[in-house]
């Protein structure tokens, strides 16, 4: 394979591997959730703390946070593939209604990090956030669309 | 060179260049944080909107907003480094005393993502971020700590 086609073939992977994920996110399937993820995983994700490791429980008891399914739109997806790094950035939205009742609607911004690890590509580090505003509030912009 | 030294080597460099932006940083050097980075930089940044790609002139503005130097220390930095494509992850401390006169002091989740271009380790991405509290307040974690 060329160098061109071999990253090309990096990139279709990463990209089904993200469309994978995503579905079983949207289902609320911890197991096809997780198992892209590296088990060491470092996450840096929406609520506090800064950073952890994420475990099966803790997913689950956040699916359940939300009645029925969860919506997941992955927009303006850019992948940089080496031939065993990865990354790549995107803004994602994040919808559904809190098991609270209240409805959560909220365009992120996703970095994601791959090995590739015994051929398979995994994800190794995940970064979602929202910026927040400077303007004294400190209050997290949960409000912009791209 | 083993792959393993290469490895490594890749890691020293990057983690060298880290160094040379944060000193960049403290000095309100633009040019010489800017020198690390590709014309295309995506940055995510603490502040909206949500994505843009970074010039001079608003470097030179934020920098305006600090008296004096800027406080940088980087924490727990991973490295994560192929051939050509690399990222890292740390907590990363941000403080000074603001021209408006408040202090700021903030630990953040820093990923870093390089491409090696004609030989060189360059920033093509950068995402930082602090989360939020979850509970009603949507208020900004400016105040965590690793």
């Amino acid at each position: 394979m060329t160098t061109e086609n071999k990253k090309t073939n990096h990139e279709t992977q990463i990209r089904a591997l993200l469309d994978d994920w995503a579905n079983a996110l949207r289902c609320k399937d911890a197991d096809g959730v997780m198992s892209h993820y590296a088990a060491d995983l470092v996450q840096f994700d929406l609520a506090p703390p800064l950073k952890y490791v994420l475990d099966k429980k803790t997913l689950e008891k956040w699916f359940s946070s939300f009645q029925g399914s969860i919506g997941y739109e992955i927009r303006d997806l850019n992948i940089t593939a080496g031939d065993n790094v990865a990354f790549c950035h995107s803004l994602n939205r994040l919808s559904g209604r809190r098991t609270a009742g209240d409805k959560f609607d909220v365009w992120l911004r996703a970095t994601v990090c791959f090995r590739r690890i015994e051929g398979k590509w995994t994800i190794t580090h995940w970064h979602e956030s929202v910026p927040f505003y400077m303007d004294g509030s400190y209050k997290a912009a949960v409000d912009l669309k791209p």
